[in-house]
């Protein structure tokens, strides 16, 4: 078992599951339901971390298995941790890596100890067993760890799910027997949320989450969606898995997605997100707004004078208009994506801030209603 | 003939020709001599105007040929030039873009009348005029307006630098007359310089010089340098040339150059320069500092837990080592070439005004010794 991660929940909503919490860590206060900016790399892409916290970050994310390959343990344990190696004081959440192995790795043996795989880098052989992924995480010192699980497509076939779901619960028992008999690095608590698979079929999913939560982890995450299966199955799965979940931890769904489904999953009861959608479109000259999304790439936005949107208060609405941020994609600046990227991050949290306050004001269903409509028309 | 541009000298040092004043224009005063970031499209690489400032640019540059091309004059209009469009309120200087049209341009045709080419970009065919270059300049709004000039390669043979010097004589009579017939668009002053052409030929420099002088320019800039000739044909031609020039306008040294060409430059009496190496250096991992340069991808600095310069006050060694910077750059992190970008123009920046406090003390000399003895050691 683990230390359950410090978790009061101040305001429920009456017609959905959402509610609002507050998350207590080594490194401060956490307000729920929140987004995390993917930072694989010990970096957001183009974003300093004052810019981060000014955008409304609460957690940054990293990644276990690319931080092991680059710039690798020496260093980080040298360092004390990522924290001061990137500059980010704030709470800080490592994926384990498994889903990177299961999708990067040029070639990769899965047994019931673990994972042998060929770096996609350099094709170097390295192997994670659950209780190496635990001993990485320490090294790194983030606030919240994740366990090696096996995160199979989201069309595999449902006795592939199976393995995975009893592979998982089993490296999740010996992850946890690694996180008792160690202790964090850098005198700040970490916590290890366990990882619940099962595809899409709800059987697995309860399965999955029942002998995960015997084990007592600090918190609970949903994997192995986003990963190809329709939007429909998705919300199915959260629908029938969100009532199985205790009340009393926070509830972490990996890689999801876009700002319609964080407002759909976040009346599911959902509290923690991360996705690269808001970094990754950005560079491609993608925009959110409360309207939908804007292709700045677009030939139409050539003259307009106007803002990405009119009430943003991010960096690159205040001071540009669409006119500068295109001609900075078309003619290749790098300022460009910078402030696309800064306008996405800011986008997605203010979001999240906005469905704090309507759960707050027990409004949820209203303003969720409200806000799809604005936003799905938009996407007309 | 122009307005001078307002030049108030300070203090001029006894042992070289090294000058510290003050330039009045219509968005602030600049001290000399400053280097001018380069910002050809309305943007320097990564770097948003309020950083630019903080790093100390006191003037941006940027490119007429560039901007005439893309965005284009329309868009720049209707916004009310480039300063609004690009978000910079100081003062800002625009290369006419005949060094482009002679370097990049597709194919091209010079007459006495100007030159014809095709654009790099899409090969639509343009015309510059040395009044189409005054108009184009009237529109992006610059305080400083260079006028179109012939710039022939470094190792050109005299007699295309003759040829050169004649034309861009004419072309700046026919601009001078374009100048006097126009106004600012936005109402702050403009002022428009002379170009000394004459490759490293010291009697076409000074009959370059003094043809120019003779149509009164509102200042003086040199250029035909840093394209393709040897240091010392750098500095002899400078040697020779700048007792020529008048000591009442302030003396604009184009393209040039490295951090001891800059120092060397300064002592010949230069005011303003502009030079693309601290960002383009940026790019490749290449760092200035005090004890010459670093190449940051160099493995050496992989465990490096110490800032890049110990007395730097920039953002990056204020709070990064040269590992994370190392491993920015090793994992493609746009980050990397952002801080490392901001490290280097505040280099260059603070370097000037460590000449700026010489010349004011009277130890230019001394400092420019002591400053080239450390970095030119660095590079060995």
């Amino acid at each position: 078992m683990a230390d359950k991660i410090p978790f009061q929940i101040n305001a429920a909503d009456d017609d959905s599951l959402a509610r609002q919490a507050v998350i207590s860590t080594g490194r401060g206060e956490i307000q729920t339901p929140f987004f995390m900016p993917v930072g694989t790399y010990g970096a957001v892409k183009s974003q300093a971390p004052e810019e981060l916290q000014e955008q409304g970050a609460q957690v940054v994310l990293s990644n276990a298995y690319h931080l092991y390959l680059r710039p690798g343990l020496d260093l980080l344990e040298r360092t004390g941790g990522l924290h001061p190696f990137m500059g980010w004081d704030g709470p800080m959440l490592t994926d384990s890596g498994g889903y990177q192995v299961f999708s990067l790795a040029a070639l990769r043996d899965v047994d019931d100890g673990g994972v042998t795989f060929k770096s996609h880098l350099d094709g170097s052989v390295h192997r994670f067993t659950p209780e190496k992924v635990i001993d990485i995480q320490r090294v790194i010192g983030s606030d919240f760890m994740m366990p090696l699980d096996e995160c199979p497509p989201g069309d595999a076939p449902k006795k592939i799910w199976a393995t995975a779901v009893a592979r998982t619960t089993q490296w999740m028992s010996q992850a946890l027997t690694r996180f008792d008999e160690t202790g964090p690095a850098y005198g700040k608590p970490q916590y290890l949320l366990c990882i619940i698979q099962g595809g899409t079929d709800p059987g697995l999913r309860r399965q999955s989450a029942e002998s995960l939560l015997q084990l007592q982890p600090s918190g609970v995450a949903i994997g192995g969606l986003a990963v190809g299966e329709s939007k429909e199955e998705l919300q199915a799965t959260l629908e029938d898995l969100a009532p199985q979940l205790p009340a009393d931890m926070p509830r972490y769904l990996m890689g999801v997605g876009t700002p319609a489904d964080l407002v759909r999953a976040v009346g599911l009861g959902m509290d923690m997100f991360d996705c690269v959608l808001p970094t990754r479109n950005a560079r491609n000259g993608q925009l959110f707004t409360s309207a939908g999304k804007l292709n700045l790439r677009n030939a139409k936005f050539r003259d307009d004078l106007g803002p990405v949107q009119d009430d943003c208060g991010c960096p690159l609405c205040r001071r540009y208009t669409r006119a500068y941020l295109r001609h900075l994609f078309v003619t290749g600046e790098v300022l460009g994506l910078r402030l696309a990227t800064a306008h996405n991050l800011w986008f997605y949290h203010h979001m999240m801030a906005d469905m704090r306050s309507a759960i707050s004001s027990g409004a949820y269903s209203h303003w969720s209603r409200e806000f799809l409509g604005r936003y799905e028309e938009g996407l007309e």
